[in-house]
């Protein structure tokens, strides 16, 4: 796990690097295209930034065209924050390579067999934001990186 | 996978925090870790890092008591980078959380079902070593981040 992990993480620096992204906000951009759209405070809650640094961080990512601030349809007292990341093709492009590779690993096994390594992904996934969250929780939120 | 890779990478991003290390600093000392020792120039190639960015980053961890220097035994000529991670206690207890509920997760699966996993996160590992090869050599090596 902690060999993927360190590779996934030097692969996003590069796609986010390639894109003219810092990471962060790269990981945020993702983070909104798997939630869909959330208020900042939601977003402040799954990366553990700080309030201020994700109105920082919207501000960057609408000017680029990642994402656009609008009125809750449900409740016109908030903002949310939509992704607009699917009309970047530029993203899709990026990540292609891996997902051809992906796609080719995938294809040596059985759908059962693929079928028990996404519940597993799904779950360590899990895991994991709730280890993100107890050290938000610990180490107080950090300004950025 | 792409959930994934983007909680790993918030999580390892606070592990690095919790223990006053930035996060490419980190993920070295993890790769070295894994590969046990090796030059500067392989630690180079692996993280995709230029080589006076790793010869910066291998003296802040030096300094750190994260890893020692020291001549090849099979190569006198050659300098060798020795990970000193193991001997952390910070590092491991840092992990340790994590570590529980990963292993309470994989408890709930057959041995079968646990080796058909590893076997698929390492060939994603490779996956991914590649793809961030290809990246590097495309975009060019970038100083640090």
């Amino acid at each position: 796990m902690r060999g993927l992990g360190d590779r996934m993480i030097l692969y996003q620096d590069r796609i986010a690097a390639s894109l003219g992204l810092n990471n962060n906000d790269f990981i945020s951009v993702d983070i909104l295209r798997e939630k869909g759209p959330i208020t900042a405070g939601e977003l402040s809650k799954l990366t553990g930034l700080a309030t201020g640094s994700v109105t920082a961080l919207i501000d960057r990512l609408e000017k680029l065209g990642y994402v656009r601030r609008q009125n809750d349809p449900s409740d016109r007292r908030k903002v949310i924050i939509v992704p607009l990341y699917e009309n970047k093709q530029e993203v899709s492009n990026a990540y292609l390579p891996l997902h051809s590779a992906l796609v080719k690993l995938a294809s040596s096994y059985t759908v059962e067999e693929l079928e028990l390594i996404t519940q597993f992904l799904g779950k360590a996934s899990t895991v994991l934001g709730e280890q993100i969250h107890i050290l938000s929780s610990t180490t107080g939120n950090k300004s950025s990186s």
